[in-house]
């Protein structure tokens, strides 16, 4: 037969990651937190063109190949400035560390009307990256008016982990390539590494990923966010808090210092979070196939998101969290937006769907549990004795007993036997199939499990019999044609 | 093949009520709760020889053919008091009706001195039950020396539950006909039957059944108490209570009351929920065959056995309780016991056929969630194509995609695919396996859950293919031969 003709790899890839679009993306964005100057000024002919990319993929491919990347080089008291990205150094790991500076030394001494602002405050920037760059832009899990989009995008910058175009373009590659060396937080490569290396470090442009962003770029708050990220990041991460509690509460130094700074570290630190902990923490109801992990304690710093396994498995689900006891604010958040018709179309995976892998992961589990046991011999390996076998064989070991067409070994149970020796010594060397099942005493399940243990043949003729007797417990045989 | 020979099931049948042997048996005790005179003047000659018995039952039977027995007759004004056991109805209902009168009328203040040593005396003498009448004597799941069961012979009476050899004897039955007219506490029959009913009303004779107590025949202290029944549980129920709260705390009727009749009705409707409750109440982990039930709070007024799934499936083990934070207390006491050498011999079913049933009792379960979703059809179940019935096909519905040799009908999910419209169009009418299985994107289990659903037929020569793709999700298919 003809075969059916396949769907062309390279053209489908060129579809997944967007190349064929004639809109701007991001290229360099990989491996950088937010908006550089760089990143910005797109070259908007190039950076869509295919051609232009896959040269100057090739370019770098051979520059790599005579003298390594960075990346694969080794750390040297000469080189290590140069492993780090040094932008995300500074909104990471610098800044944040003037804030601790001055809380800890006790310069800016923390009130309780600033401290309550800026919990509130890192709440609106927390559901702003969670119902908004994640479940909203990334996975497009509802559709979302443009008054709510706007509050996103600005409070959303106020979290400072980069503009909705990166975030949701890095984003979108994590869950296409999880666990692949392309993931740009690959948990396979340690706790580190996902929580904050992957931003520190300069990554290998070998793994370079893209994928389609086209919608983000159509969406004109998008855009606008992008081109200006760092102006809107500067006054909604730290010139909106400072003004409030300078204003309100006459504390500018604590408005930049906790309100700015230091809600800044919690958020960027509860949603690295999800690329650390939830890829290692916690339980996989539903596929252990990958890293992600369902776990109550990241969901509660990150407004639902720490139902990961669930996540990965259902991307476009507007749900994190399924069940009424598990936390997902963020799921509410999105429901009340669409009760009042801020938000509509909301996405949900099928019950179906949801409940069949939880079914089949409690399977496997079950499945691993059952390998621990001893069962007994399989009836297919067991050899088939006739009533001459066994009369021969009752010479040797006296304990043999039949029972559904099995010849078992019940020597060493006599002594044992919960219903007594003597009804067991009665039955050595006959046939107990109806003792066993009823006629005497209906055996429990439990009894069948060892019984099973003492597997040694299978009558001839009695197979039929065999079959339907470890039915029973979950045995089950295809019956074959035999060939006699 | 001339077939096995068969155990005789009638001389089985024999043996295992033992009516095979010349030891004192309790024939008419079935139904009555404790000691009669009846029950203890037993004819030794008589009850022990299976002839006798097996005449005796021949002549209830044609008895009874003609008029009909009283339980089998409806409850009319004339009749009523004929339907009951009027002993039984003074031991477990009349006498605790005093106490309560006594106790709620004011009659007999309650002090606390009296209420701690009823409590305690409660214990002691429930325990006696648990740890002596039921896992020692009726289950032989350890062996104890002569104090303890002198101890558990002595203070067992006071539950006022009947003798050791009369309650074994019924507990057998139970044990033996779990959930069949034969069982006396027959759950079946309803809450309020397998509670009480069972042992106010009189029970059919043609249900009778006998088990086994030699070996309780044989134990000096079982027939000692059997035969001095009355005068030990007076002595223990009633008079040692009012004497001890009589001489120490001058509370002669307190003691009685309290120590007594209201001590004795507790702790009878305690056991009594073994029988009801603990087969209607609560989970089935080993195995749900039957019905008895795992329920800690059966288990906290019984000192640990309600824990009786697991009971019924393991009778013979001396706990009845296996994980650390169930309660069962009575365990513990056996173990105590054994460490300063009182019991010995403590037998334990393996951690292999206890692990066992958990396991097929969560694949039942697991079995039958699977049941109610919908898995898409079976592979078997579906049309085979070649290309010609496909291309045939395709001029009638666009939305044919050929995936690991199976061809589905995406047409309803493009619009919803997750990973965009643009991919899944590029697919139609393609054979897309390397796309959907990691050549484009690596699709999660949920995604071939939702994908079997649009099964619509098999490629001829993709059979092997869609086994194994199949296989992944857990379906599986015996490889039969074909007769082509
Ligand atoms: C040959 C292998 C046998 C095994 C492994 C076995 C196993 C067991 C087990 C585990 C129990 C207690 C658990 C339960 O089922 O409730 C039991 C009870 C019993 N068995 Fe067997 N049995 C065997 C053969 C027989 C035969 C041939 C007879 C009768 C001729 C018999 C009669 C009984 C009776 C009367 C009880 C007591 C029921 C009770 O009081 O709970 N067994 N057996
Ligand atoms: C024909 C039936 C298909 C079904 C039922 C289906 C289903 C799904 C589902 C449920 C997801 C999201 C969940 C996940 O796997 O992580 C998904 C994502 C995706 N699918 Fe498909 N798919 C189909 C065909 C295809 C084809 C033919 C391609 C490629 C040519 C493709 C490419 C993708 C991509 C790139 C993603 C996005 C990954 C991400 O960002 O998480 N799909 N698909
Ligand atoms: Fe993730
Ligand atoms: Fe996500
Ligand atoms: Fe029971
Ligand atoms: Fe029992």
């Amino acid at each position: 037969m003809s075969k059916m003709d396949e769907v062309d790899l390279v053209q489908a890839n060129i579809l997944a990651s967007g190349c064929n679009k004639k809109s701007v993306r991001i290229v360099n964005g990989f491996g950088k937190m937010m908006g550089s100057k760089d990143m910005v000024n797109v070259d908007f002919e190039k950076d869509s063109n295919m051609d232009y990319l896959l040269r100057r993929d090739q370019e770098e491919k051979e520059k790599y190949a005579k003298n390594k990347h960075i990346s694969e080089q080794p750390w040297t008291l000469n080189n290590w400035h140069k492993h780090l990205n040094w932008l995300n150094m500074i909104l990471v790991v610098f800044l944040p560390s003037i804030g601790w500076y001055f809380a800890l030394s006790g310069r800016a001494p923390l009130t309780w009307r600033t401290f309550w602002f800026s919990v509130l405050y890192y709440a609106v920037g927390g559901a702003s990256i969670t119902a908004g760059y994640h479940r909203l832009w990334s996975h497009r899990s509802y559709t979302a008016r443009w008054p709510l989009r706007l509050f996103y995008a600005f409070f959303g910058a106020a979290s400072v982990e980069g503009s909705i175009k990166w975030w949701g373009h890095s984003h979108r590659i994590h869950h296409r390539f999880t666990d692949t060396v392309r993931d740009p937080y690959d948990a396979r490569r340690g706790l580190w590494f996902s929580h904050m290396g992957w931003m520190l470090l300069k990554p290998n442009p070998k793994y370079r990923a893209r994928a389609d962003i086209e919608d983000l770029a159509d969406d004109w708050i998008v855009r606008f966010q992008h081109r200006h990220y760092i102006l809107i990041m500067l006054l909604s991460a730290f010139i909106l808090p400072t003004l409030v509690c300078g204003y309100f509460f006459n504390d500018y130094l604590g408005g930049f210092i906790y309100g700015g700074l230091i809600r800044v570290f919690c958020i960027q630190q509860a949603t690295f979070c999800i690329n650390s902990l939830a890829h290692y923490l916690g339980d996989q109801p539903f596929d252990d196939r990958r890293t992600p992990r369902d776990n109550w304690i990241t969901a509660l710093v990150t407004f639902g998101e720490g139902y990961h396994n669930f996540h990965h498995e259902f991307p476009t689900d507007y749900r994190n969290a399924i069940k009424w006891y598990q936390y997902d604010p963020t799921k509410i958040i999105i429901y009340m937006s669409s009760l009042c018709g801020l938000a509509y179309d909301l996405k949900k995976f099928s019950h179906n769907a949801i409940q069949q892998a939880l079914v089949q992961q409690q399977q496997k589990k079950l499945d691993r549990q059952r390998a621990k046991l001893n069962w007994g011999p399989q009836l297919t390996d067991l050899p088939v004795w006739d009533k001459q076998d066994f009369l021969k064989e009752m010479e040797k070991r006296k304990g043999l007993v039949v029972i559904s067409g099995i010849v078992h070994d019940v020597s060493g149970y006599i002594s044992e036997h919960p219903g007594g020796e003597t009804l067991l010594q009665a039955a050595l060397g006959k046939d107990a199939t109806k003792a066993f099942n009823g006629g005497v005493y209906r055996h429990s399940n439990a009894a069948h499990n060892v019984l099973a243990t003492m597997r040694v043949a299978v009558v001839k003729e009695g197979e039929d019999a065999a079959i339907k007797f470890a039915a029973r417990r979950g045995e089950i045989y295809a019956k074959t044609a035999k060939a006699e």
